[in-house]
């Protein structure tokens, strides 16, 4: 098998670049292009009810064999819309679909799995996926590579025509009769629609689900009439129990909070911990420790933050409403703590996919990042990161924002130098997400290791006393003196997955896991 | 010279309708064609400042000659914006554009005859002209006949591709250093930035103009970052007191009163007049009027309506503050009561062009109204609305939203018989802007005229005692008896502006006026 060798030192079959037009990765700078957008068909109504009872019939009248559908995730754990569509559409006897949701979660593997097994899906892009679907692709049931964007480079492929929607299926806790729609009234409101934003704006067909039909004109409308074909009333559109997380639990795990501390050590003695300065900690409970820490030294040096942005949490509309960051621009929302504030706090701010992270735009939220927190599956000691594929080589992650938000002026990988038997820091990451390039720290709980790109960094934490900084072979000698050498993954010629990078180019190619 | 007669009896040049690909309008049914809509070509950039100091160097270094820029009119005779910018651009010899705002104001109007003189612009597409450009094109000095447009006409045009705006020169009274803007806060506000939101979505280059520079991320962002090229800082975009008709004025004048009063009549004895209707005043004295009537009858009846619509005053805000309408739905603000409340009430929601008006549209908000009352400069006896030429056959109005409003359920022109000593009411309007199937009642102080073809509203309004129904050429005769018949006009075969209908077809041609 001919292969060429990308920027990243990753083997990309010739065929893949050849059949898909593919370009390897090469720069994690984005440049100047001119990018033409694209725009949908739109089918003309002036009518003044778009509400239908029969979601079989809009199946039936606007589902054809080789289509595009689309979904959201937004209601996480508790979508009741994606399996419910999807039987529809299985049961039609309809083949050859790409599906193209910002992202699939575990509630939807099993009905993508079947789908799959009936040809009704036969092409999959997704920010992620886990569990049982993860397993199956990587074991090469789906004829076609899944491709994974970032949430930033599923802007980006809709608004250049890469991705092209025929119909998108969003659920939304409330609409009116002709689909204006937002995401925070109503039993499943989950706050802020950013990522489906971009489905209603340039699907050609847009069908709504909800199971709450409010008054006419609905505002704010985040989804607009003018956007939308159907109104479709569902009993449910989601468990408001599993859409967020629930209650804000801060970890008690004492590794989780020593990196916690040591990552909030290294926010505050970098060159970007001043007055106006903006972030991005994401979700989990390392993340919410980080928010904890920060908020106490920015307090103690009263010093406020201009944004805060991302996937939001409680604890980030906490800063909002004490003061302490000026704005949250909010693409989604994490808990029912920040999908309420999105409602009543009008520095809260919601923004969509493009606005939040496509790399070909006149400037997204990202781009003006100061400091991002990102996770990690797996980090190389070329700073490469794999959010995607586990231990043993199976697909169990999503690219999330992680390429786009470690556009930040310093992006900071929080992770433990080992979780059980397994190596975090690695000779080489088994799949390539995000290039070492745009990574500037990595923060374990015995060490702190600074991209030696970053002289500046280097420079900067050498001058503070306590700060354990050691270099990146030598947390991962350490973590292999802890677990060993693990086995060689074997893998098959195939590739059932590919990594593009944010502006398209193929950071990555995932093979076919050998039994 | 050979003509086609388009449905509303109007001569269209053949040479007209061949060279720009021109249909005849037919009818103002919409019907359910699909539409591809296109999408603007963008530099992509990543930096964190876009502000720069010279507007000289922007115009030098993307306006060349052919191309089209825009502007728009929410400053309205506040304007500071577009005089600056063409005085540039007229310096800079630039030539052959085409200048494509929302509309002109007076205050633009010898710039603009200037900019014709000196080869700069050679096309013009606006809602409307008045004074000495509306002069200066009736008589000839523009080579390539002005296409006017209705502000829901514009937002489709440029959806579809038949306006493309190669710069957009924005005045907003906010931005932040990536172009982040409102028109809510600052010296110039003017509240709802309806149509200028086309602009910025579509343009190539999108260029704003503010003399309020604020903390980056500046929110409600209505013009967003992802969409703006350059923010250029000045001295002043707009002069407040300008902006607005100022302080909000009822008509005394017996007659306009009385017009006000039987167009109440005409509401309230309507079947429109019930719980969750709707319904756009537009602006004007006699407008401000109907709205306190209007609201009386609403208490009196315990009615509340679910929307407002369109250019919004004062008198609508308070209704919305009163609790007797639930949403206003807000294109742009005639002053700046209304322009205020936009930003303290949440329940004004700002709807730019498209969804105000597009024809085009997976339904817009005009497809939704219930009562609309509209002006006139002439009406004649088959309903059809001119307000666009004077009785001397020069320009000197606008389409506006007139088209477009007259979609609603019941179109009310309101109009005094006669003006001094010209006619309202006539047998033929010197140009047809409205065609009268779109237009319901005419309320004149004399008497109401109901269109025949509105069976069901004559039957409605023949049941109540008062009312004083007369036929629409009772009204021209009864007019023609007080002024006499004009003498007609003389113009020259030239062709010197086109009216589209709202979904781009030639409803009428206007000539040159033969001196």
């Amino acid at each position: 098998m001919n292969t060429l060798k990308n920027n990243v030192g990753r083997e990309i079959p010739d065929e893949i670049l050849n059949e898909k037009g593919y370009k390897t990765f090469k720069s994690v700078d984005i440049g100047n292009p001119d990018k033409q957008r694209v725009a949908p068909k739109v089918s003309v109504t002036t009518g003044d009810n778009k509400v239908v009872d029969s979601l079989e019939d809009v199946v039936k009248n606007n589902v054809k064999d080789g289509m595009t559908i689309s979904f959201h995730h937004h209601f996480r754990e508790g979508d009741f819309v994606f399996n419910k569509v999807m039987d529809i559409i299985i049961n039609s006897g309809i083949k050859d679909l790409t599906l193209a949701p910002s992202s699939l979660t575990n509630v939807m593997n099993d009905k993508v799995v079947e789908a799959i097994k009936a040809g009704t899906i036969t092409n999959i892009t997704s920010s992620g996926m886990r569990g049982s679907l993860g397993e199956a692709v990587s074991h090469g049931l789906l004829k076609n590579p899944v491709i994974f964007r970032s949430h930033g480079n599923r802007a980006r492929s809709i608004e250049e025509g890469e991705i092209k929607i025929d119909v998108a299926f969003l659920g939304v806790p409330n609409a009116d009769r002709l689909g204006n729609a937002n995401g925070m009234d109503g039993d499943a409101a989950f706050g802020s629609l950013g990522y489906a934003l971009m489905d209603a704006n340039y699907a050609n067909k847009v069908v709504l689900l909800t199971d709450n039909l409010v008054d006419y004109p609905n505002t704010p409308a985040s989804i607009k009439q003018t956007q939308v074909d159907y109104v479709v009333k569902v009993d449910k559109v989601g468990d408001p129990d599993r859409i967020g997380t629930g209650a804000t639990r801060f970890t008690k795990n004492p590794k989780d909070l020593q990196i916690a501390k040591m990552v909030n050590d290294v926010i505050i003695h970098s060159p970007y911990f001043k007055q106006g300065f903006s972030f991005q900690t994401g979700s989990g409970g390392a993340a919410l420790a980080v928010a904890r820490f920060l908020r106490q030294s920015m307090i103690d040096n009263d010093i406020k933050a201009s944004f805060a942005l991302g996937g939001i949490t409680k604890p980030i509309v906490d800063l909002l409403e004490e003061g302490l960051v000026n704005k949250v621009m909010d693409v989604q929302d994490f808990d029912k703590g920040a999908a309420g504030s999105m409602k009543s706090n009008k520095n809260q701010q919601e923004i969509d996919a493009s606005w939040y992270a496509d790399p070909d735009n006149k400037g997204a939220m990202v781009d003006q990042l100061d400091v991002a927190i990102l996770s990690a599956l797996e980090i190389d000691t070329d700073f490469n990161v794999n959010v995607m594929t586990g231990s043993n080589g199976v697909i169990r992650g999503a690219v999330g924002g992680h390429q786009d938000a470690a556009t930040s002026k310093m992006t900071i990988i929080s992770a433990p130098l080992t979780r059980g038997r397994i190596a975090t820091v690695v000779p080489k990451v088994s799949t390539v997400v995000t290039p070492g390039d745009s990574i500037d720290v990595l923060v374990t709980e015995v060490g702190i290791a600074v991209n030696p790109k970053r002289k500046d960094l280097v420079e900067a934490f050498k001058k503070v006393p306590g700060l354990p900084l050691v270099s990146i072979d030598e947390l991962q000698k350490r973590a292999e003196k802890i677990v060993g050498k693990p086995e060689e993954i074997q893998y098959t010629d195939r590739t059932v997955a590919l990594v593009e990078y944010r502006d398209g180019t193929l950071v990555d190619a995932i093979k076919e896991i050998k039994d």
